[in-house]
């Protein structure tokens, strides 16, 4: 068995015998190495909160979990998920820009800390509060008046349906008093989303803690958790690369001594999701046909959009490709340019664009799309032409698990009710 | 009860009471009125097939089965769900350039006719229906040299994953004699999506009729079955109109009638989807809370990208509205300018943009996403944030019928393993 066809250890067709394609493949090492690497180096006050959202599944949470991450949730499924995994609601945050009542409610029952976005949202946590006769553990997420460069998407210093606005929170006066049964505990900014430059981070880090400290003040709101989101990126595309931990750790390590000098008490939190878990997954489809069409080669897989959008690249201007290669075999064959497509009905169902894959791609091979390990079928539409939730496995030990069933007839048309209409 | 607040004759407010929110509601009585009214039109000759991909719910298949629509499916759960519908085998077509072993050996069980991709499915589908001891009804799909203009997604005349290249069937000699399990019964084009022009679906339909007499002379093939494809548009944007069905089969059926005087036997097909039944649909969230940021009003909905990923826009470059309305209640307010936004954690999702919606919009208020009844919530991200489906809801003679039940925690954690990593 060679290095380039294994995963995790794991030869690829022994992974593609038991466990069928198309199929995510999780590498528990590559999770435990991105998250150690970090934590070794990261300042010690600073703790390290997964985010579900990247990828719930309970295996990859409970991985997490047991190598001493947090949890960030936004859902009440996210949220029962972390539950399950072991993770205690102490250090489980909830965060997200509409919450439920019976979200709130769990939260509050569970004594669960949430990351308010709305004053709106703070007056109905103080009621629900109110009514369970117990004390709301809040962090006030802001919207700042500074925006960042650098991000892939920006989150914050805009008009946004996230936090509220800085300027709203220094005209307020007495927010604790007018919401008795919340305990304002700190403030959360989160910037935007796939830095790739540590300069960056480090600037969005500094205007973060300095915003907490000013709104502390004013608002005479202690300082027990100060949340500087995250948005560490993921080298997908050529030319991008990724963040250097010992450079970024090195800059950012004496902003956070600073502060954490003036306030040793304060519990500091970095959200991560994409950073932790994108680069152990693989998104394994097999090839089912080959064909040319006007001068173009074609291998029609058995999966596509419909279980990783972000590497077919709906929603981006420009078609880029993640990093893919032939997985489970060794091949001479010269390199030559490939578009990979997917069993879908749309010509946009294309994972590879021109991608450079062997020449003797054949029916039967497994093509991997690398770095899919976080927003890969659960950011997806899965339902699409109703070929289902594909199978998960998170290799552990050298170990291959389920850690996700594949979807078949059944469980797609369970939900579903038959009326007669004759 | 006025009709602003009624959908398909029911009250909003009893809709919510009953299904809850984030709700898709299909008006079964405007499906009806869509395919009789086509149907009325049409030259009889042209059977209408339902593309279930526009919306595979088993019931809104079984209606329009009961009003005489058959069926073209591309995947296994298609296949079983217009099974179940009641459609007869003869009555579907499979479709769909990834097809497996499985989905090709259930239509071969099923006597299902094939709408075949590639040289290399063709292949495959002789070799299965050899082992079966049985003869595939296979139709070619076809990837001709021109191309039309006026589809809002191009699907032929270019370099396609879709179809066989016109030029590559030209140059085959003997077919039918190297593939003696098969009979070849006529082909298929497909050119394009979301026509809004009448014109250019006429052209459209012109030239594919013209493309199988010539492939049908040039292979010997005879021309039982040809299907023209579809590809009927409805007007979702500002500027967009729908296209009038008069007009339409005013200039379609002399083209259908030339073709039927000469090949009096064959079966035309038409592939109707978003054409059917994306009017019936109204996607209903309800508001949560209402906030300002930076001068910009947003209401922050249950549901938004991860229901409905077609009214967020994400793939297109510019975020266009959808039409939008208040659903639950009159307001007499004044209109101003909203940002409707969704609960994940993300600014992309963001379901109406600057839309208008009465001032006094606030928590509790339904709004609701019209035309939305195809590419819902199958073509959307449903698992994101672990939030799930939503309940779906087909009002028939004016008694609403839960056709799909909503994703809860257990659903959604149903089919993931837990391992003990401690």
């Amino acid at each position: 068995m060679s290095e380039s066809t294994a995963l995790g250890g794991v030869p690829v067709t022994e992974l593609v015998e038991r466990f069928g394609t198309p199929l995510y493949v999780y590498d528990g090492a590559t999770i435990t190495d991105r998250y150690q690497q970090l934590r070794e180096r990261l300042h010690p006050a600073v703790r390290m909160f997964y985010s579900l959202k990247a990828n719930p599944n309970i295996s990859v949470c409970a991985l997490l979990h047991s190598l001493g991450a947090s949890a960030e949730v936004s859902s009440l499924t996210e949220l029962v998920t972390a539950e399950r995994a072991g993770v205690p609601a102490e250090d489980i945050m909830f965060l997200g820009p509409g919450k439920s009542r019976t979200e709130l409610t769990a939260c509050l029952k569970g004594e669960v800390t949430l990351i308010c976005e709305s004053l709106g949202e703070l007056a109905l946590i103080d009621e629900l509060a109110a009514e369970l006769g117990t004390t709301a553990r809040v962090v006030l997420r802001v919207n700042p008046s500074f925006a960042v460069k650098g991000s892939g998407l920006t989150m914050g210093g805009k008009p946004r349906q996230f936090g509220i606005d800085e300027a709203a929170l220094l005209a307020e006066s007495d927010l604790a008093g007018r919401h008795p049964s919340v305990r304002l505990c700190g403030f959360q900014a989160y910037l935007g989303t796939r830095f790739l430059s540590e300069a960056m981070i480090v600037e969005n880090t500094a205007r973060i803690l300095d915003l907490a400290e000013r709104l502390s003040q004013h608002l005479a709101v202690d300082l027990e958790v100060v949340d500087v989101g995250g948005g560490l990126g993921v080298a997908y595309f050529a030319g991008e690369q990724d963040l250097d931990v010992a450079a970024l750790t090195d800059q950012l390590n004496p902003v956070f001594a600073a502060f954490h000098a003036r306030h040793p008490r304060t519990v500091l939190v970095m959200e991560l999701g994409r950073y932790l878990v994108g680069h152990s997954g693989t998104y394994a489809v097999q090839v089912r046909y080959v064909k040319e069409s006007m001068g173009e080669r074609f291998a029609v897989a058995d999966g596509g959009t419909n279980h990783h959008m972000a590497a077919v690249g709906i929603g981006s201007f420009v078609k880029r490709n993640f990093p893919m290669r032939l997985l489970n075999r060794d091949s001479t064959a010269e390199p030559v340019k490939w578009n990979v497509t997917g069993p879908l009905c749309t010509p946009n169902d294309t994972i590879g664009k021109a991608v450079e894959l062997p020449a003797d791609v054949r029916p039967g091979d497994v093509i991997g799309v690398e770095r899919s390990g976080a927003y890969g079928p659960t950011a997806s539409p899965v339902h699409f032409l109703s070929h289902g939730y594909p199978a998960e496995v998170l290799i552990h030990e050298g170990e291959p698990r389920l850690v996700r069933t594949r979807d078949d007839v059944e469980s797609m048309l369970a939900a579903q009710i038959l009326h007669d209409f004759r």
